[in-house]
């Protein structure tokens, strides 16, 4: 263990943790959420409001931040905490997702990926030790390794192929991140399992990693469309073959009743786009499931969104101001049901932390499940 | 004078005046600048941030508002100020001025202005009476008269035509108000001065109005392509012409420069979207004239928009990033640059007030027009 980055796990309820990762510019509670700020902003939201609904790190999108404003630029500016006014731990991912996602005219070999900017056409090669340098300029506090996440369905040559360039990536990410001394001593560096729905490879990617050692392993190539069953039977093998010492992390998950399930499954740190961007679509979470603000049902309803919720959207407008803003594409539409959003998610972390300290993890998940699937209160 | 409405002028320096407008829920400090909430929400800003930028008083847009979401609807759910959580005065317009500029088929007659809606095509019809029960309905705390703003060039006699309806219309519109003992115990109400660029039509405009007599007096038909010394020129002799003792309001302005102008001519309240489409447009205004955020220059400044303004855009963060959030589309870059345009207007206002009380408004309005004219700080 190390000073710049530990993790104390202060209760156990199954397979579920909780835990304090202490790092140099604060403490994360565990199991915990991460909005993603993508282009260095928690999207309609201000740094304040994130920190306040109870966010302790956000993730930073590499592939972004690359294209613009530039990493060059962002390190010359200071870095990503003080561009964007967030002084808590940031997470940068390796940007190997997006550009598979969103870049033109990739071309993956071993060395890494070229890829055209889907903004500017410009050219950029984003290899192992390029990725570990940009989240260097970002001054990310905790790196990813450049990997590939396996697309689903694929085929198991595909998938054994393709995790095994990972790992000689996540090699690669290890000794440029060490070869750093100013990163290596400031931030932590994460690995990523990959293996597609393999148990086998699963459990080889897991080894490989081990073998290098890392600060906390992250999961990656799930949620890509499998299905809940099929990632949760993944969890099911996966987590608990990660070392109980460090964190794990399911990345880009994902829906309330997905990061439930994960947290009963030894899961620590979860990111995800839902909250932010259904926010801006007018889709709600709330412990009824979803609500669409848009539908015509809210026109005249003067009750809060969610009774009880003290975010703002919910603690001082109706769901009829709600609707009203949404349907007339107005700015703070997206800003109040964003910050509902994100408020929700971090009460059911702090609700799924309290209750894997009381050893009731169990009861809570069965009653959130029963009430998610309830359904919206009866229209007026 | 009445207990609902009354303004006490605390110090005057040539013509102007600086002074407080009592009402019910709440001072309003003059000069005012009224930022425009058109649809229920001043866009893109949540309204303690609006308040805490220094408005007295909003102004809502009864066009907008009786289309979407309704005026039956919003006085069902309880009125404007608790629908948008806004507990301080709220001025509504009639409708006449966006009627006639936005909606579609307009068929204007001596009953009023039968219309289609711009966003649904629905049919709808503005009278006098109706504009004053529509405005009722929102729970204005300062309710417009209905009027033609005449269009910008206009011949005398559609002029005189214009100007002589409107004044039928401010009769009709007064009666109305009146004999709603609800409103007219609770609001105010203030009637329009027309007549074009023609002084004796704007003599005879004043001359009707105050034999009808009004809580406040809004100078109408300006600021509509007439440029800056025309306007001037009508503000000399129109403001003088107005009652002493009650608000003088100037619709639809303006540029920081026009305001300054206008309130030496004795002018007392102001409202305009200047301040926040130009935000969300990437334009800012500073006490060194406007600057497009989105130049290429501002890309790698670290120094803020406008320094010493203790806005959060100016207080938190760089020209680099404000240029980073416009271009990127992000929704955070019409927050930032709305919240300082506001947080600018406001503190003009209250520089305004603080000359006119020291008498020395003649020095800070020459000093003010140098700077503003005096172009943005150098590139680094």
């Amino acid at each position: 263990m190390n000073t710049r980055f530990s993790l104390t796990i202060t209760a156990t309820d199954g397979a579920a943790r909780r835990g304090l990762i202490s790092m140099a510019r604060g403490d994360i509670r565990t199991p915990a959420f991460m909005p993603v700020g993508t282009a260095a902003t928690v999207k309609a939201m201000m740094p304040e409001n994130v920190r306040a609904s109870g966010a302790d790190i956000l993730l930073g999108n590499t592939y972004h931040l690359m294209l613009r404003p530039g990493a060059e630029r962002l390190a010359r500016l200071g870095g990503l905490h003080d561009f964007m006014d967030w002084q808590r731990p940031i997470l940068t991912d390796s940007g190997g997702y997006q550009v598979m996602s969103l870049s033109r005219l990739r071309q993956l070999t071993e060395d890494g990926v070229a890829f055209q900017s889907h903004i500017d056409g410009s050219r950029h090669m984003l290899s192992p030790e390029r990725s570990i340098e940009i989240q260097n300029m970002l001054g990310a506090d905790i790196v990813m390794v450049l990997d590939e996440c396996t697309p689903w369905p694929a085929a198991r040559d595909r998938c054994a192929e393709s995790m095994a360039l990972s790992m000689r990536w996540a090699a690669r990410s290890r000794a440029a991140f060490d070869a750093d001394q100013g990163q290596s001593t400031r931030a932590a560096l994460f690995g990523i399992v990959q293996g597609g729905m393999y148990e086998d490879l699963r459990r080889q990617s897991v080894a490989a990693l081990c073998d290098i050692g890392f600060d906390g392993y992250a999961i990656g190539g799930l949620a890509v469309g499998e299905g809940q069953e099929t990632m949760f039977s993944v969890l099911d093998y996966c987590a608990p073959a990660l070392p109980g010492t460090q964190p794990r992390y399911l990345m880009g998950v994902g829906k309330p009743d997905d990061i439930v399930g994960a947290v009963l499954r030894g899961v620590d740190m979860f990111d995800c786009v839902l909250p932010t961007r259904s926010g801006r679509n007018g889709q709600a979470f709330t412990a009824r499931g979803t609500v669409n603000i848009k539908n015509a049902r809210h026109r005249d309803d003067p009750r809060p969104l969610e009774e009880g919720c003290p975010c703002p959207a919910c603690d001082r407008f109706s769901r009829a101001y709600l609707h009203h803003l949404v349907r007339a594409g107005e700015i703070l539409g997206a800003m109040l049901m964003t910050w509902h959003n994100l408020t929700f998610y971090q009460r059911l972390m702090a609700d799924l932390r309290e209750a894997i300290g009381d050893r009731r993890l169990g009861a809570f998940a069965s009653a959130f499940t029963a009430g998610y699937r309830g359904g919206d209160i009866e229209p007026l």
